[in-house]
């Protein structure tokens, strides 16, 4: 009988969003009439704007017609939105980026799961906890760790908490990693890095070798002017970091299916001789040779997102769940809880009340408020105490939410 | 600095296609008025059938809505595809699939290349030679294989020629492997497995402890009904196949993107101590942490192909092709060419005339005739000598292809 990759036995239990869809399914199937309010797995609610609809009802058009009929793309993407990415998301922010270095993909997930592969297995990886799972879950998978322990860490990863104590703004690693997983406007906590700070990690990295996966998948949420929104914005950057973004939280297209990754050329890695070999080179043989492009009509909805109308749309929805998560900072203040995070990001973290335990407070709030969130411990073990709440609900659902959570 | 994956650079030089389109590129801008016909990539032609459209873009308009729109939706694909898949692809040819069996994904080309993470990395493989390149590049990524040899071949997988001798039915393999891919009806040779072979295949894995891997791809093809479509009309399949199926070459789907992996309950690996575990149950896993579901309105499209009005024009566009495939036989054969597959399949495989190499015929091709093709040798060391034209032109390309070829 064929031998599994057994590293997938020392995964933990259900990826998390999973878990939480099992614990509402099984509550909402013993109280059927209860009207339970999402704010956990942070998909957004909005429709699609509507310069991105007839983009996309336009390609679907042309894909039914011989001239306008497309067939395999280049798998990296196609120019006419490479350059628009290019000239919106970097040249007006004063980053240089080439059209090479841009891999249009179907979801920052797929990008961050996909990365690890063109780096060494005997590679270290360094993440903040809490963190988003995709990215230690798909190192698990890989082989980079060894089983996971009782304080719910795994071997042979290195862990940098984030927690009250350090206003969560993890310190740099003791211990020296190969990759650095960063995500800011963070994923889960809601919090960013100043220029300062991210200056400092693009200095560490460049003094110890490492390189840094920074997923900006929600910079369009920041409304500090100060913070940036590209670690390419740092001297330096292009030589120690890829950039993840993403179409899903920007513009709606988390049914849709578009994002990208940066790699600059300068990023180069080393075999085990010595030699410097590109990641960008690597990354595009590994994509063109496991991916086969993004479908048209979707690359065509995205490319409308940069346009002057298209800005205009996303922009009013950006507003929208920024106003949701001012509201539910506020009404849960009210109410004497403590919050961190949605002031330049669609995340509120919250410290779990009575000192519950994340997915205590999950199954209380779902029982006592029928309102779902997400439970901190989820997201590492760092997170156990605290609690996501996602502001991209519908606004009369947030309002709800938070008046039944004040009624608690 | 980082330590790369060595093991790309085992990978020999460009993926096939791209290698293609450099030569196809240096060739026009040497020759600008050259109207090149290109039956070489493999990529279909006719625009997306009316009803698949029409689908389409009411899902784009659905999206816009308030209630119409549609976020992340399941990981492994839409109810209202997976069960018309089901009835339509299996329970009509009297296999019984369950909705949790079957995986929707954006393309056979990422579920093929992404499979073998879900086994052992001391799996063996064995590949028909030749071979869809993405089977082994993939697998020499992963690290299964050692450096390829002076005669083409990786070290550590089993090759299992498909020549003119064997009437490319290749026989089975001496030494034991884990994993077996095949391909029927076959890309590259346009050969197709009878109910008998398939039913040989299916008990030699059972016998030795293997699994196929079975790519259907092109089963819309086949026009001999005795041909089997799915490799689970054979008796005990499920035991011992996974089937990979597409909608790329059936409904036109090249730049729309949507296929699906089939994987059944019963089929089983096993750890190193022996315990058996569900391929079913660790695919769904990786599925579900690196992958977010196909765009909502490509599956609409996709849904829209198994209507009996979709189905009457994706038939009328394989017959188109498979008309292209019959002048294309016809035409080569009267030039005196040695002509195979191309009956029951989208790819004619023809021998090189003169003994040429099928790198020398691809340029002489290009420069005789300005049409292009697949070299035979790009699909492995056995397939030297042999070259693959897709009839997947225009008819009217596919008619001066013809004509010049025949003047050469």
């Amino acid at each position: 009988m064929t031998q599994i990759n057994e590293n997938y036995l020392k995964l933990k239990a259900g990826y998390l969003f999973p878990e939480i869809g099992r614990r509402v399914k099984a509550y909402s199937d013993a109280n059927q009439n209860a009207k339970i309010i999402r704010l956990g797995i942070g998909d957004v609610t909005l429709p699609l704007a509507p310069t991105i609809v007839n983009a996309m009802v336009e390609a679907a058009k042309e894909m039914g017609s011989s001239a306008g009929f497309h067939g395999y793309g280049p798998e990296q993407g196609y120019s006419f939105l490479i350059q628009k990415i290019i000239a919106h998301d970097y040249t007006a922010r004063g980053v240089q980026i080439a059209e090479d270095e841009v891999f249009v993909s179907d979801g920052s997930k797929c990008d961050c799961g996909n990365i690890q592969e063109i780096f060494s297995l005997d590679s270290k990886i360094a993440v903040v906890d809490p963190v988003y799972p995709v990215y230690v879950d798909t190192n698990v998978m890989a082989g980079r760790t060894g089983e996971v322990g009782s304080d719910g860490r795994y071997a042979n990863i290195i862990y940098m908490p984030a927690t009250e104590e350090n206003n969560f703004e993890p310190d740099f690693p003791k211990e020296k990693p190969d990759i650095i997983y960063l995500c800011y406007p963070n994923n889960p906590t809601g919090m960013v890095a100043t220029k300062a700070r991210l200056t400092e990690w693009v200095n560490f990295a460049k003094k110890i070798g490492s390189i840094i996966l920074y997923d900006s998948a929600y910079e369009s949420f920041i409304q500090d002017p100060e913070i940036p929104k590209s670690i390419y914005e740092i001297p330096g950057a292009k030589e120690v970091a890829m950039e993840f973004r993403s179409f899903s939280k920007t513009a709606g297209f988390t049914g849709t299916r578009c994002a990208y990754l940066v790699i600059p050329k300068d990023l180069k890695g080393k075999t085990k001789a010595g030699e410097e070999i590109s990641f960008n080179s690597l990354w595009n043989r590994r994509h063109t040779t496991k991916f086969n492009g993004v479908s048209y009509v979707t690359q065509k909805g995205a490319e409308a997102v940069f346009s002057a109308q298209g800005q205009v749309e996303i922009k009013e929805q950006i507003s929208y769940y920024m106003q949701n998560a001012k509201l539910i900072r506020e009404g849960l203040a009210t109410a004497g809880y403590t919050i961190f995070g949605g002031t330049n990001a669609p995340y509120i973290w919250l410290k779990t009340p009575k000192g519950l335990k994340s997915w205590e407070f999950f199954d209380e709030l779902l029982g006592k408020a029928q309102v779902v969130g997400t439970p901190g411990s989820g997201f590492g073990p760092a997170g156990e105490g605290y609690f996501r709440l996602s502001a991209f609900g519908k606004r009369e659902d947030v309002i709800s939410a938070i008046e039944r959570i004040q009624k608690m």
